[in-house]
């Protein structure tokens, strides 16, 4: 039997917690005068209520907590976010439709950062800020999730990512809180430098905390339609990259780093792959683009910098359109998009570790071709691969490639383009943000899409940020029974 | 240490069947008065004394092949194969560049089916039986190699078609030689029923022939520039559907048929995960057509049966221009093409049992989340998949999703856009023939290609036939060490 009880006290605290958040937007719209403090005032007071009468309603001095509560919190949790999170949209003077606000919401709290809002520089200060919030909230879940949840429930490997405690049970949770609150510390102070620099370089107070907060959540929801393109300053862009490159890498590092054990930083497989991958690509593409003469190397350098971070780390910022860079580019930031980065981070997208895991797989079997009788085990970080780890991975690839396919065509049904299609998708569930053709490409904007599109891309997001198995697995009729 | 002499004694049998293969339409060309021939003479010729010399050069009165000699045969045999393949067509009247015959002789020997001739009406008879020719050899060659070396070779979950004697090494010859005449037999058996049928049914004998074999074969290569859609006949579309069809189905289950043993085919899991998925994609596209309002219902049938078995099959036979039906059309053919058809068939693809083994170990992984302390095996036909076997199917997903990546990159850099650079990939790997978009799409050709692509192309054609591990394990160090 599963017990609801607890699932729905923790939802209680969720709603309890957005409540209060909710009540900064109100303030910034109370002093600019605007009236939608009443609508944020107003989604507060309701979040509030709902919230509290969950707390008392299910409370209880002792908690049971099993791998199927742990499940149904996670999916549930993000659900009734993006419900609260959509509330002031679609109350706002923006007039949303419910399917714009939710889509919106979902976007934020995933950190995927897809907009259907049109008009971002003329929108009121509340929304703007509600927006960056929800995806500062998100960011931190997230990394929550993974280092408290997920890591137990042998999901897509991230068992590998157990704590060295975390066997013995009695002692797992005080740590496990040690370090999500040590990571959230430092997650806050890295939001407050990027504020400050972005200040320095030109940003306004308000424009320079909104940002850093979708920055560091590598969310990538902008104050202006132009996205960081809007500010015309390298210094911007080049902190700002600096920034979602520090958003994409395992946050447990940099705590370690400040803990006084920095060299694990460069040690890491993930963070050199990530580092690696990214070098290569940038310049890859950044010879690409000189050699066919398109743009200065300066230039070049810049603006491939820029964007490969913010899809290699699935932030979706924008500073130019890359799509006129050719075919190869497209097709290269396609493939970039969903792989993102480490996992530890905020960011989504398949993550660095699952692809070193299938590919020291596909090595030993290359061993095993040649030498049939020889014994070649696969290793990650210098420790052999358990089976279970492996086949948990390329499930989880096996899956990913399975949703991706059922989700395209599920767009391409709603009446889409193929490149309109396969690129949303992968978007979507990669939480990077912004996809490719004229529709949704880096210039292009989510609002025309239909209604049924909206909900797909939406669930697409949840299945990213939920790593798959964590939606899926409640659809599994068996996960109901005993 | 690698013996060659035993792999050059193959490849010198090889040629010299060629050679002897080619008298053919140099007999074709005579007859029509084409001076065509004279190149198919001095062209068999040529192979055949490259031929007798290796086998002469290398004869030994007894060959010792171990399992790295079985790998470099197989490479180099479909590489020389489709060298000598070219050969009449760079010297014939339709004066080819050597980029154009080698891609043309592999994608003939491979059953890709994508071709660089334009005036295909108008070409002399010998080129168009020796395309034809090529494709028939090329499909029995794979089905041969599927049964007697590559589940020897423990690559990509072919350790499951291992036959039930092959561990007792000294009776395993015999019978593989055995299975694989009487899959030959068959196989020209239904040539021969196809060519009858399609001459009954309008077409020339030349056209009827021609066509029965690049039918079988899941080839596609075709007498006219239109392909089928050249004969405006319901009847012979009908007939090519169901012989596309067959050609994609296991050929050792119609040998148990013939034996005796009828009832093995419908009870075969890739019979049924074949013609189901093959069932669902003809419901849902002809649905789709007919509420779209683009077609009657008996014309939407009649497209839609044709165009789904030619690209689930791998053949590449085109009637219509799907491309009109859409973007849902577009994604759904994108996704059929690499899905491909049943292993021990002519047809190429990831293969459906690769499919139905990722479903099964997924599934598997669903039951340890919910239940962490059962035990949970995945079966597939029945019985359990071992480990290995679960882990060799995801490794080649995984290699076949990084090859793709590869190659699409690579075509996008050689100047193509989006659409033709992941749709010619998908073509070639999967060994199907058109692709998607205005180049190279159903009522395209593959001529107006630049020549870094078509060599890129050339080589997906390879890595897809011999099945990725074919090929990769070869670039591998340790492969040729000791």
């Amino acid at each position: 039997m599963i017990h609801f009880r607890p699932v729905f006290f923790v939802i209680g605290i969720l709603l309890t917690t957005l409540a209060v958040v909710m009540i900064l937007p109100a303030l910034v719209d109370g002093a600019a005068g605007n009236p939608d403090w009443t609508v944020f005032a107003a989604s507060a007071a309701l979040s509030l209520f709902i919230g509290v009468s969950l707390i008392i309603g299910n409370w209880a001095p002792h908690f049971n907590m099993d791998v199927r509560e742990a499940f149904l919190l996670t999916t549930l949790a993000w659900l009734v976010a993006a419900g609260a999170g959509a509330l002031p949209m679609a109350f706002s003077g923006l007039h949303l439709s419910f399917t714009d606000a939710y889509f919106e919401a979902m976007a934020g709290i995933t950190t995927t950062g897809s907009t259907v809002i049109v008009g971002l520089d003329a929108a009121p200060p509340g929304i703007l800020l509600w927006r960056a919030l929800l995806q500062l909230l998100g960011g931190a879940g997230f990394m929550v999730m993974a280092i408290a949840v997920l890591p137990f429930l042998r999901v897509g490997g991230m068992q590998l990512f157990r704590m060295e405690s975390s066997d013995r049970s009695e002692k797992a949770l005080p740590r496990v809180a040690e370090v999500a609150s040590g990571i959230t510390v430092i997650y806050l102070a890295l939001v407050a430098i990027d504020a400050t620099a972005l200040w320095i370089a030109g940003m306004s107070g308000f424009e320079a905390v909104c940002h850093a907060m979708t920055t560091l959540a590598t969310g990538g929801f902008s104050t202006t339609d132009q996205s960081i393109g809007h500010f015309h300053s390298a210094a911007i862009e080049g902190i700002t990259t600096v920034f979602m490159l520090l958003g994409g890498m395992p946050f447990v590092l940099y705590l370690q780093a400040v803990q006084g054990k920095p060299r694990q930083f460069f040690r890491n497989s993930q963070i050199r792959g990530f580092l690696g991958l990214y070098a290569a690509a940038v310049g890859t593409l950044v010879l690409w683009q000189w050699l066919s003469g398109g743009e200065s190397l300066a230039q070049a350098l810049r603006d491939v910098s820029f964007s490969v971070a913010s899809i290699m780390t699935t932030t979706g910022f924008t500073t130019v359109d890359y799509q006129t860079w050719g075919g190869f580019a497209v097709v290269t930031i396609l493939f970039l998009t969903v792989v993102g980065a480490c996992t530890g981070s905020t960011a989504g997208g398949i993550k660095i570790y699952r692809l070193e895991v299938l590919y020291s797989t596909a090595k030993a079997q290359f061993h095993r071709i040649v030498q049939p009788h020889g014994l070649f085990v696969p290793h990650y970080g210098g420790k052999p691969i358990p089976d279970q780890v492996a086949s948990s991975v390329m499930g989880f690839f096996f899956l990913f490639a399975l949703t991706f396919a059922t989700l395209s065509l599920a767009l391409g049904a709603s009446g889409l383009d193929f490149l309109t299609s396969l690129s949303g998708v992968a978007t979507a569930m990669a939480n990077v943000g912004p996809g490719l053709g004229a529709i949704i490409g880096p210039s292009g904007n989510f609002a025309g899409l239909p209604d049924s599109a909206k909900w797909f891309l939406s669930l697409g997001m949840l299945l990213g940020r939920l790593e798959l198995y964590g939606v899926f697995v409640l659809l599994w009729p068996e996960f109901w029974r005993g």
